[in-house]
């Protein structure tokens, strides 16, 4: 088994801390995006559709997309559990991810690939589409401090997959040089925490 | 338990063809977004994100968005499945409907919301995103009817999520006045399929 990986993008990462938290080690493999190697004839047969992480069984299945490669070693490695323990659990985990990945992550990502010097020429970058993801990030991270106020984690009374997204989508909004309110206390606390955990660092 | 439904919109929409090719029964109730429902006081105690659809238990336990949903039922109820039969098998299924969701149904999403009357004023309605998505979605279209040379269903043996998303996403894409190139002969050979079975008009 190994992870097709790159360090430094957020979609892979969020694999690499998913893991760390459980606790499960996988070789990764780089394909150096920066190289625009996700498009090369050889990576094109692992991932027609050029993204990152793939994971690869050692019988050659190949599994893309970064959460159903984290359901997928869920249901083999349940605890310790970072997408529930029942049903209606696992539902509103899943719902806050999605909530954290569609919000903040994928907003973080518009914003970085259309003022990102890195993104010069191979994106049409507009910066009216910026504009808008910026609306779209501080009208999801307003609500998410308000969630917050009360409880600990995300989705719940423990950490889970929607923490770990949450902790990428933050993280990638900053890269793409998006600033946190300082009135956002909650979200603060909450970010600052997750940081401090060793899975962070992965 | 009852769904907080919208019968014209999209994701909506997805919950209920697949309840129909499960043959599971839900209430619906209508949250009219001609008329701005979702964004009235009650909807949003309901949803405090405003979004469609939303699943109610009958002990008052909310579940949003659509792929949680369909992910809870799944579990409630896993014949006839939509979903996999097996880790590896249900991670395929979840790469694909990931797949069909951004590449199509997301992107066909934004080019309504960018193009059509309806949007206008709700909006700030800008060409250039509406044709960065018109190509994104091209691109992903040409890729699935690639993938459906020599298969029937989108993500394996058999009907799956992913068709029903991908049913869904063509559908919209069509309300957004976008064209279906004729050379995808594969495509269209699963659309027509799709369109025949009695859970399309859900």
């Amino acid at each position: 088994m190994k992870l097709y990986d790159y360090t430094h993008a957020p979609n892979p990462r969020k694999v690499r801390v998913y893991l760390a938290e459980k606790g499960i080690q996988v070789p990764l493999q780089q394909v150096d995006l920066t190289k625009g190697e996700q498009r090369s004839p050889w990576f094109l047969t692992i991932n027609p559709v050029g993204g990152l992480p793939v994971l690869e069984l050692d019988d050659g299945t190949i599994i893309p997309e970064s959460l159903a490669i984290i359901e997928y070693f869920e249901e083999l490695y349940p605890n310790p559990p970072l997408m529930g323990t029942d049903p209606v659990s696992r539902a509103k985990i899943r719902a806050y991810e999605r909530r954290c990945e569609q919000g903040v992550l994928n907003q973080a990502a518009t914003i970085f690939q259309h003022t990102s010097p890195f993104f010069a020429g191979r994106v049409d970058q507009t910066p009216k589409v910026a504009e808008i993801a910026r609306n779209n990030l501080t009208a999801r991270l307003v609500w998410l401090n308000d969630e917050l106020k009360d409880r600990e984690w995300v989705a719940g009374d423990s950490i889970s997959v929607a923490d770990v997204t949450l902790l990428i989508g933050i993280g990638w909004a900053k890269v793409a040089k998006y600033d946190l309110d300082p009135a956002w206390t909650n979200l603060a606390r909450w970010y600052e925490k997750m940081k401090a955990r060793p899975s962070a660092k992965a």
